[in-house]
């Protein structure tokens, strides 16, 4: 199974790409887009777009594993957020891959065996899990653990089935 | 100059193309996207892109006129709203089209010459200045208003330089 972990946000949007199955990951690629203060909305849409396009172009993952946003801190961040996971969303759909949603508190508690772990948890407990060799940038750490939550969760469905 | 209006929303999203100047605007299209009650989020917001792209490519406007969104009502609405917006400036964007977004009150005092103006008011103002024979839909009329703005205060911009 290969998967596509995204972590959107206008700021800072993690990624990465993990293929393996239960017992075994291996990282095919992670890293982070940033986008620059006061660039229009539409080119950082755009910038970010382009480089999930290019991750899915280079390694093929079968679905996109992100966060599923129920609310926000207030309604111009949600905005925020929105624009670019729309944007994501979108990219990845036209690649033909599933999107797939998960709660905030199912990826931590995957990760990190406490759905209200702080983000340095995550961070942690994902370069251990996966044997990284370095710490990667917060939004990298989520995007990562969205991935490794779903190479979990959906064998877990297949079991079920 | 021909010009791409849009009113994103995840129920609804109305479109117009109009080609013109300050004194003569000429309608190239006008429409709705409506979504489906329970449809899955990827699905509507890859459904909305692709009727956009579509229209871009059949008539090749310059600009996209879309209303500028600073709040919504809650987080959740203010989400959904910017998951069809960034998707649709994505797309226009990938088109080559500029964005120019218009504040709501500017879109409704140039159109209706109040920028409190209801909806039904900006409804009738555009059948009349556009010459309709007959009423487009609240969110077609809202697009079609956004392309109006664009065609007038673009020229005044021109003026001023």
């Amino acid at each position: 199974m290969r998967v596509l972990g995204v972590d959107p946000s206008l700021r800072c949007t993690g990624y990465a790409v993990l293929d393996g199955d239960r017992n075994r990951q291996k990282v095919l690629e992670y890293g982070i887009v940033r986008t620059r203060s006061g660039e229009p909305l539409e080119e950082a849409i755009s910038r970010i777009a382009d480089v999930i396009e290019e991750v899915v172009r280079r390694h093929g993952p079968d679905c996109l594993a992100i966060e599923e946003v129920f609310t926000a801190r207030n309604s111009r961040v949600a905005l925020q957020l929105g624009h670019v996971r729309g944007a994501v969303i979108l990219i990845c759909q036209r690649q033909g891959l599933a999107t797939v949603p998960y709660a905030a508190t199912r990826i931590k508690e995957t990760v990190a065996g406490y759905g209200r772990a702080a983000k340095e948890q995550v961070q942690h407990m994902v370069v251990k899990t996966l044997g990284l060799t370095k710490t990667p940038p917060p939004d990298a750490a989520d995007a990562l653990a969205a991935a490794l939550t779903h190479i979990f969760w959906s064998e877990e469905g297949d079991r079920q089935r």
